[in-house]
């Protein structure tokens, strides 16, 4: 049995790609470097994809994937407006510092420069849950009768900094972890768009 | 006169290199380019900075003085901490969406691994900066009497991701510009963090 059947699915070489990337840097990382770890050849690896780009391009959509598969849809089949803007506030929250998922979802914060049919199709996706929250808030403010003070829009782009920025400071010892956190970055959030 | 002469400052080179590492990414630009793009021998370039990394690190240094010189100083200097957190808000959202600055100051988002020491170096910076609006946090609520569900810490890193995230959707042609943005992110950092 040749070695490449032991690699079961894109998913492990993206996974391993994308902790690859993380740590040596997108371009100082080669196709070698990712078959090698892999234990494939390159042959093997080029049979999944084409491109170092191919690749990155779809580690990024996975992370598309994986928030909208654990963040977007189980908010959407939420009625009421604040309990599905608190439940998204957790949901991404927990995507966000999910081990597994965040090997995937950090990529989204990778600067390399895409070809851009590609970075468009990204930009789609997370257009489409930037619209999701901004509709979300506009929606709130409307049933709580807020004043207005904070445009759905801002509060949409404030949100998702917070949230996306966590990457950045969160550590696994640290004294701030989900379940103090999601409270509080959604207590800020409530009484920031509302009064 | 030597061409080289007519670069006239370690600063220009850090602005060069900057532009081309956020046009072509950091590690698929070369010493080789940066040298090019300001008509300099390599040789000329070697003679300001050893290495890319030296560059990258001198670019990161850089931006830290840039938040420090205009966001910093101007804050520490105003006694009421209300003041003095409204004028940070504003301060820092200007140096991101200042098209001058921000050349240099979104090169802090490169997550291209630095040398150990170097980074360290980096790291304390900007260390320091979260510790300044953390106790302004800290002081404002107390000064406001606010119950605390929000703790300092929390509040310091929402703030720093709502501004730092700024660069990802900002567009100078949009409908959210310094103006409108200041006194709407202001709103929900104090409603947020009161109460």
């Amino acid at each position: 049995m040749p070695r490449e059947t032991l690699v079961d699915s894109r998913q492990e070489i993206l996974r391993t790609a994308a902790r690859l990337f993380q740590q040596r840097g997108y371009d100082a990382t080669s196709m070698n470097d990712v078959a090698a770890a892999l234990k494939l050849s390159k042959g093997g690896l080029y049979h999944h994809f084409q491109s170092k780009d191919e690749i990155l391009f779809e580690i990024m959509n996975h992370a598309m994937e994986i928030t909208e598969e654990r963040v977007l849809a189980p908010a959407r089949a939420i009625a009421d407006p604040e309990t599905r803007l608190r439940a998204l506030i957790r949901l991404h929250i927990e995507v966000v510092l999910s081990p597994r998922d965040r090997e995937i979802t950090v990529m989204l914060h990778e600067n390399h420069p895409l070809p851009p049919t590609l970075r468009k199709r990204i930009n789609t996706r997370k257009k489409e849950y930037i619209h999701f929250v901004e509709n979300l808030m506009a929606e709130v403010q409307r049933t709580r009768q807020a004043k207005g003070a904070v445009s759905p829009r801002a509060a949409a782009f404030a949100l998702l900094g917070m949230i996306n920025w966590i990457y950045q400071w969160y550590k696994p010892e640290g004294s701030l972890q989900a379940h103090n956190l999601v409270p509080q970055f959604t207590e800020m959030v409530f009484r920031g768009i509302l009064g």
